[in-house]
């Protein structure tokens, strides 16, 4: 199937905004085993009528983002209006939604926002709960008479308005159109603490062989989510086999990231944890408060960059800082054993390392972690890492 | 002018990289008043040479980036070569320039990157220090007799790569093509603490009126810089203006983050900073730990999200925080000074607020921050914000 994108918007083509809805979009599709074809991106106005005619006659299906708001360079509407000879009709169900929609926030409703509830006749209207311009859909059918055979979506541009468009009314479209039925899955494995080349090593082979199983992956912040895709038999096998190989690196199967799992098991034992941060600053803690709910599971959380902070806060002896250096397995050890102490928590992370640029050395180069975990009832554990980072 | 981007790369229409390339370079284009036409994005393989030929017809200059590679689907040399219809020589040059970079990084080179060094007669080579692809420039001169006007140039698809060769080796001659000569900058205002309707209510209409300046605006985390460019004395005019307006907001002519200005000058002055963070949970200190070199301005920082932290590390007291609260000015005040006393720090910043979703009052709703500093020879400042975020 020949799917392309069309994205329009001024902000798109001056870089004032990155085009992440062509990303999204982009992996979504892949997911069904297909690959966009083409995207165009074109500033708000008239550029967005040769574009959308282009994509139309060359593809089975273009989606065109953008371009259905209130203002006068938002023209998807028309353009597809007249590229399709298709008249305007007033719809009263999205009327009455606009006005229910300024009602709620109590603001007042302008007449250019009424230019939204206009429909070309023949297009089926897509709900938009999150935002006052809904999509439209036109079946291929209507454009058949002027040699055109595409389907051709109006999607908006927010994201969190796309997002559930796409989800809701226009990939079920898709499914049916590849014949992929209710039968079609779709599975993440989020994988964290090994890099991608030795993901690749450990199962990309051996999923390839896999007939009917279509493979993605999809670079996270510290984590790689292995997209795994087909019938439900074909993606259950290959996830069987992405948990032997890499079970103890997968950390959900539903895209949660690793601060969110923690922090959803603390609050499900009733347990709290605390962080000792040196070379990362402030960073884990960041990530774990960043959840919502953590107040629940985190209390305290010390930066203690300085060795003069480790003795200070954490309780870190000057001698064992002396003896073994900073970034070193006592000091990591007294560091979370400190924290545990002062914090009260059940658990404490303590994390000490050479972050670099400067200040590494032929035994500790720049990339050299140490990892602490303590808690009330178990023995305290630290782990040596090696994570060069290119800054 | 007209101007288009071709941006290659399987990896794009996936969405497994999100491009950020059109993005920077189109915000680098607008700074010299140019607004790119159309971004067009293809897979690699065959699909460059229907997109790169469009272009070409459609504009005065594409610039291509991507496929500059040494594997198979590497095809924009090839692509270029074929529609300009020009035969391939060996680059003696290029030779030498990927000898000496496997050399030096102790690797062997491949048959594959010799192809590399394969030039279109008659295409500039542009340098690459960073990375192994040259770019190409191909003069609108070579295309004339096949009925093209335009200038083309092939880019490496790396952001690392691919800046250094944009700035230096193509921006130049749009330069020349735009008649802006040596006599045209470009300067960044970078502006905090203010929405950016604010600063389109204080500046924009005044700085729309004057002539022959180019205006632009780059949103970043926290911050936005105002992009003026132009000749000098316009460029001037427009900066004061802007200082004038927005003076006490703005952060750095230089594009400098607001962390990096403030760990400079504590250097510069030999001093230290600490931080006290409930609401914020170690983002400020995560940021100002970012910057290379802050250890020696910052050594201790304390996440104090649960009031018994902000009691047992910074020593506020139960009672205060029972009579007014921890988001609250005497508990911000409190806390700041304590965190002066424990760290030993010249200065400490306190943050306390309700980042929601939940936890908000009619008296404080979500996104009312309370904001203090401390210095040792100082009197304490506490400020009230309110900032509510959309989560």
């Amino acid at each position: 199937m020949r799917i392309e994108l069309v994205n329009t918007g001024t902000e798109l083509v001056l870089g004032d905004t990155i085009n992440t809805n062509a990303a999204w979009l982009g992996q979504r599709l892949a997911a069904f085993g297909v690959t966009v074809m083409r995207q165009t991106i074109v500033p708000d106005g008239i550029a967005v009528r040769e574009a959308m005619e282009e994509a139309i006659k060359r593809s089975e299906v273009v989606l065109v983002t953008g371009g259905l708001g209130p203002t006068n360079d938002d023209l998807s509407r028309e353009t597809a209006a007249d590229l399709f000879a298709l008249p305007m009709t007033q719809d009263d169900a999205i009327t009455a939604h606009l006005t229910d929609f300024f009602e709620k926030r109590g603001k007042t409703m302008s007449i250019a926002n009424l230019r939204q509830a206009q429909v070309p006749q023949g297009a089926e209207v897509l709900p938009n709960p999150f935002g006052t311009a809904p999509g439209l859909y036109f079946p291929a059918e209507i454009g058949a008479v002027m040699g055109f055979h595409c389907h051709v979506f109006l999607l908006p541009g927010p994201p969190r308005e796309l997002k559930p468009m796409m989800e809701n009314h226009v990939e079920p479209r898709l499914r049916e159109w590849l014949s992929l039925g209710a039968n079609w899955r779709m599975r993440y494995l989020k994988v964290t603490g090994v890099g991608e080349s030795d993901i690749v090593d450990k199962v990309e082979k051996d999923l390839e062989a896999i007939d009917g199983l279509d493979l993605g992956y999809c670079i996270g912040k510290g984590d790689v989510d292995i997209r795994l895709s087909g019938i439900p038999e074909i993606v259950e096998k290959a996830g069987d086999l992405v948990r032997e190989r890499l079970g103890e690196f997968i950390v959900s199967e539903d895209r949660r990231v690793i601060e969110e799992v923690i922090v959803a098991k603390l609050v499900e034992l009733g347990q709290t944890v605390a962080t000792a941060e040196s070379c990362t600053g402030g960073l884990i803690a960041n990530r774990i408060t960043d959840v919502s709910g953590s107040s629940a599971a985190f209390g305290h959380g010390f930066v203690t960059y300085a060795n003069e902070a480790k003795m200070a806060h954490l309780g870190v002896s000057e001698a064992l800082l002396a003896e073994h250096g900073a970034v070193s397995e006592p000091v990591a050890r007294a560091m979370v054993e400190g924290c545990l102490k002062v914090s009260g928590a059940d658990h404490a992370l303590a994390v000490t390392g050479i972050a670099g640029p400067t200040g590494g050395s032929e035994e500790k180069p720049v990339g050299t972690v140490f990892l602490a975990l303590a808690s009330k009832d178990a023995p305290t554990r630290v782990v040596k890492r090696f994570s060069p980072t290119t800054r």
